[in-house]
């Protein structure tokens, strides 16, 4: 499964057929410490995270080893979901690894890595590992139409990027 | 692979030959109330976890959604090993879910599910579903000799419930 967007940078979501692992890999236009920063800042975060068609509200971000996060999405104002996680380990501009529940299905529980690659020409690779226990649950994920809300999310980092690349003086 | 403990409660490790997943369960001969009690509290998990060889320093124990834990361990008075995680999610006396590192392998990181399940005579069952990003780091764990240390750890339970059981008026 893979989805092209704006720019030439393919976003691509590989559901692995032996193991119940989501694999997300998208090149993106800047630095590891700005597209890092994209993702770790939680009032950039709640700019991009989801599909077009959603705000996000960061309730709880604790970035760090140990700390754990919580955010609900709103449509047209009227919440339609609530995520929460733990941050297992943070390493700046490298690698995250946390948790990850929908709260409308407790018991289901993903376990993440993303992983911050220097291309070495100023842009970057994204790599989201996504581990859950039983391949129901990972094609349960991938049913719940992810891909719309990955593809669109990153579109947005896309924008981020510009944006803040033009704020620096040349 | 399995291994039969004292008492007749036999403690059953398995390993999932298409997921990577470990999947161990134990019955308790003691109410889910004090079996959760003795994985929640953090002088009696210093007692029991691992193989008896070894003592347990717990450093950091925020038993609760979003909290974290670090502990490390000695023998013969000299630290040997280092273990932190997240407790993703914590629910009294039913269910654990907490991501597991050993400090010595940063990069591998396990999701575990312990859940308390009552046999309705006063005994518990206890199961702990861990599951890692590939069959390899999977591999690893079982060959790292982790059985023994469940086997004893589990029997050290089975000594506390008899304490704590006698320690109860008649």
């Amino acid at each position: 499964m893979t989805a092209t967007t704006t720019g030439g940078n393919r976003t691509q979501i590989e559901a692995d057929p032996a193991l119940p692992t989501i694999k997300i890999t998208r090149d993106f236009d800047g630095p590891p410490e700005l597209v890092y920063r994209i993702w770790a800042d939680p009032d950039l975060v709640a700019r991009w995270l989801g599909p077009r068609s959603i705000d996000n509200h960061i309730h709880t971000w604790d970035l760090r080893r140990g700390g754990s996060y919580r955010y609900t999405s709103t449509r047209d104002g009227e919440e339609i979901a609530a995520f929460y996680g733990s941050f297992h380990e943070v390493r700046e501009n490298e690698r995250i690894v946390q948790t990850f529940t929908y709260e409308g299905w407790p018991d289901g529980v993903c376990l993440e890595t993303i992983t911050f690659e220097d291309l070495g020409d100023g842009r970057t690779r994204t790599t989201t590992l996504s581990v859950t226990d039983t391949m129901e649950a990972r094609d349960g994920m991938i049913a719940s139409g992810m891909e719309s809300g990955v593809v669109e999310g990153y579109e947005k980092i896309d924008e981020i990027i510009s944006e803040q690349t033009a704020d620096q003086p040349a």
